[in-house]
């Protein structure tokens, strides 16, 4: 059996009583260590599980996903994968994989940005379509993602922003320069649509991790926060739709950088702000 | 502290390590019983926690949640919830009336429907809005979920279709009336952009549990599977939409009921598919 683990979003604690089990009942278990950045290094994850954990790069799980699935046709091998299984293309690739060589499969589902990012107050029925931004490169920038947002923007609805990880491509500190995609989007194609003193947005560092931060601003405002401000990564960006309801408005005012929040919120989107 | 704890989509192995230890340690665990089914009753709860559960339903955490709260403002309180603890509004309530009271809160995330969905092998990324359809009542038939609907088969977006649950409010005969959704929208607004025979769906039962279904087919074909066909709840609903790629297409084939599947996807949907 090939089992796919989702880990959740923070630490070994994390894992469900399922997954554990799993775990630890395993012949093989292999850790990817690329989709996602993970919060803990693989030897705390090994003195939790009690057990030996192979790290899997990204070569491994794409290029050798065959080797990893022959042991799975005569034992139990787990793939751990932070967050939910389901976050990356990949892993319906090695699912695919896996069913044309007659393995049969599990998944454990656990939380990922997808759905814990309710956290911050917005209903997750107004988002539209979530985009991930890939980093920029001299020659390849791609701005497909724009488009998506205006969509969004265009129906009155919310947009989840992730920002694409690359975990053996990019240096630590190019990670860090990765946090000007929270800078407007002046140096991308401009987009009347997305005023940046007329939008508000949600600059979320870490969700469902205890260090979880957020901060509910206009584009402009969160533009001007200090790089460190927002801490170490996970981020992700959450665009606010026009359809946006008074409730979301009142549980994200806790996260308002200052009053522009409810301003912005009752002259430009027009709600109905009752506190005042 | 006021603890909102996701206990996943199946059982009581689905909660998290760190969910487990807080319920483990709280002075008083409480058990939302009306935002979704349970899939396990609170006895068997009981005995892996192995401690008294409180079966909080609709009117305790609406309307007497100051009650669970007040006890939060001097020990531990937990307040289980199936799925992710964002799934429902009423939770954004609870912590705000505790931010009011000055109570801290904490949440552990789990998976919910709004991930887990990846599962049926359409990418995340191309969902657009979810919607959730209401039981129709003699004088209540709400239909603004189709314009939402028709909103993402405009731009070519996934739709996930939620069942709307009342635990409380519905029989279990009438639950298994609610299936009546899956026909096609011939009861309701008939909508040209949702042709029967020209849209691919996919309708999936129990999705994150062992005994997940998921059925694959123009809404037509759906509609004339026998309401035995899907087993009991919980029960949901993809509409696919035009930017699906063809490896969501390859992936999904296995559920497919016939030959429909690829037929419109290559003749409708203009994929390009491979296998052929």
């Amino acid at each position: 059996m090939f089992y796919l683990i989702g880990l959740g979003l923070f630490d070994e604690k994390d894992i469900t009583i399922r997954g554990l089990e799993i775990v630890k009942n395993a012949t093989r278990v292999y850790l990817e260590s690329y989709t996602s950045i993970l919060m803990v290094d693989k030897e705390r994850l090994e003195a939790f599980y009690g057990r030996e954990v192979i790290l899997a790069d990204r070569d491994m799980v794409e290029t050798a996903s065959d080797e990893i699935l022959s042991h799975a046709s005569t034992s139990d091998v787990a793939l751990l994968v932070v967050g939910d299984p389901f976050g990356a293309t990949t892993h319906h690739d090695i699912l695919l994989r896996a069913r044309a060589l007659n393995i049969p499969t599990d998944v454990v589902h656990n939380a990922s940005i997808m759905n814990a990012i309710g956290a911050c107050g917005l209903q997750l029925y107004s988002f539209g379509q979530a985009v991930s931004i890939p980093f920029w490169t001299d020659t390849w920038k791609p701005d497909s993602w724009l488009g998506r947002i205006q969509e969004n923007v265009g129906l009155g609805l919310h947009t989840l922003v992730l920002l694409d990880i690359k975990v053996k491509e990019q240096s630590e500190e190019d990670l860090a320069r990765g946090r000007k995609i929270f800078q407007p989007p002046r140096y991308m194609t401009p987009a009347s649509t997305l005023s940046p003193t007329h939008t508000l947005a949600l600059a979320l560092s870490r969700v469902g991790t205890p260090t979880q931060s957020i901060r509910a601003g206009t584009l402009a405002q969160l533009a001007t926060l200090p790089e460190d401000a927002f801490g170490p990564p996970l981020h992700s960006l959450v665009i606010v739709g026009s359809r946006v309801h008074p409730m979301e408005i009142e549980f994200t005012s806790k996260w308002a950088i200052d009053g522009d929040w409810l301003r912005v919120a009752r002259d430009v989107y027009a709600v109905e702000i009752e506190s005042e």
